[in-house]
């Protein structure tokens, strides 16, 4: 698959990006487009050049974090966001990939893709570790407002692409609660369960906030904003639990000591619960494929990433998203 | 004060609560009134009887987990948990504690004690460890469906909470939200944000998932489902955090030497996120004050909230409430 990487606008700047995309290119098969900033690129690049997998396209603007993101896809036409989305449109790759400003994604998105029909709500889908797989939560961001058929509509994209992502044949899918009782929850939810119900999906009812790190379930469906918090709560926790821990370590010698013993067993784990590891979050019910990457990304979750947006890309998510969608036939 | 504690419908049993009581009594001055099953109190209370500080009140029912919390107050007339509300109602006691039914306890609230003048909605405020001090965060699980109103009442409750129980002068008060940005979040959070800034409360804007943990503000506002997906969360993230890094330390003869070194470095870690240390979580609102513990509080947790009850009584958290709201005068 050819996949554009918008290297520009990350907390890492664009040579570590463009070192995810050679990663990317030296363990599989992609083509990848590197965008941004031309003169950084190729001296990232180096003696590497744009031999063989990697290519270069230009764009001499970029979205930054602090630019709001229709205003900036509107006018800034030569940044790379819009550059990328504009090579997906035309077809000239198939998929695209960034670690910018993610509102400005969303907005290339909706501006150069469009809506897969059938699809009111368009989302973010993001991937958490679990005690045993993965789990794909869904939307996590793109929609704070939401009505119970788009909650539903999440259920179907997250499910088609934890099938094609993580080859679960029927992914289970739990509906975000605050009880496991149908009855339990607010208007939103309970709307949706409806939906959920009558569907063809594997909907094996409501799940609360405790079990989405037991990895009984395989995508959890709830609105953006909770959604977001889930994500970001998820995050400052983690950290928060391992910087509390690293200070209670540091307090004598004796544990310091434990420690460098225990050193192995502390990088494994960090490894399991690594963002990087997944490498991005996919946007789900657009005609085209992107994956958003958080703005810390790493060569290692860019390189992921890449490989997210390939997998999506070459199983086409979206003709399973479609299908399902037709088959249930829910207004 | 005196202290109605509900000892049934835990999942330790009561002998558990009982001996929370005990401690309770050791520790503080605090009157306890022990209610449930007769002979199950006798027994566990032992040689120490009901003598000085711990007195006990016979109820023949139990509200389980399993029962309607409104039918299960209303048809089980001598259950524990309405026996203790009775007491409060008739200013026999100051506070009652339980780690029975939440959803019981909510309604024999709602049934006995009614609302404080000008609150429209009681809520439940949760206790979170933080890097730097505990955070109230609130609502957390009774009211799933709000208006911008509700979300700055429970920013002034949980702002007298906090003040109360934590000596906190002025709380800084955050608005859970997807940005920090004023224009970032769902209709609610934008509402609510309208109400905080034409009040007087320490309001410092929107604050993400992430910052939660961080510790920078007292107060955290949300409504119900979010912050109880919030509580839920973080106790499945915290387990699976620490059951992860089990497995892996468990891996090798060298990481669980490691462990063994590092021990007391765990336990203090542990010390520190224990819910058992704050106790229980205050139901805000209410004509009276009542502290729901979590179902598996251990004897420790309940000594902590008949600490939290007692202080919440002592020093009139009520006529705080109500005081800023009628300053605040926001309709």
């Amino acid at each position: 698959m050819r996949i554009a990487l918008d290297v520009m606008g990350s907390d890492l700047g664009a040579s570590e990006l463009v070192a995810g995309a050679v990663l990317a290119a030296n363990e599989s098969n992609s083509q990848i487009t590197v965008i941004g900033d031309e003169k950084e690129i190729r001296s990232a690049l180096g003696s590497t050049g744009d031999s063989g997998s990697i290519s270069v396209v230009p764009a001499t603007q970029i979205v930054t974090m602090a630019d709001s993101p229709f205003d900036a896809v509107r006018k800034k036409k030569d940044s790379s966001v819009v550059v990328a989305f504009e090579l997906l449109k035309k077809g000239e790759v198939d998929a695209v990939v960034s670690a910018g400003n993610s509102g400005a994604v969303m907005a290339a998105a909706i501006k150069f893709l469009g809506r897969l029909k059938k699809v009111s709500r368009p989302g973010i889908a993001g991937i958490f570790p679990t005690l045993k797989g993965p789990v794909v939560m869904m939307d996590v961001g793109a929609n704070v407002d939401c009505r119970p058929k788009h909650l539903y509509q999440f259920g179907v994209m997250a499910s088609a692409f934890s099938r094609v992502m993580f080859d679960v044949e029927r992914p289970k899918i739990g509906l975000l609660s605050i009880g496991e009782e149908g009855g339990k929850g607010n208007t939103l939810v309970k709307g949706a369960r409806e939906f959920f119900e009558k569907s063809t999906l594997n909907f094996i009812g409501n799940v609360e906030g405790r079990d989405t790190f037991q990895g009984d379930v395989d995508v959890i469906v709830c609105d953006g904003f909770v959604g977001n918090v889930c994500l970001k709560l998820s995050e400052g926790l983690a950290e928060a639990i391992l910087s509390m821990l690293g200070e209670e370590i540091g307090k004598t010698l004796k544990a310091r000591c434990g420690y460098m013993l225990a050193r192995g067993a502390f990088r494994n784990f960090k490894k399991r619960v690594d963002y990087a590891e997944y490498g991005g979050a996919p946007l789900l019910g657009f005609n085209g494929t992107g994956v958003i990457c958080h703005g810390r990304s790493n060569r290692v979750a860019i390189k992921n990433a890449i490989r997210v947006a390939d997998e999506l890309a070459r199983n086409k998510v979206n003709d399973h998203i479609q299908n399902m969608l037709e088959m249930d036939h829910l207004e």
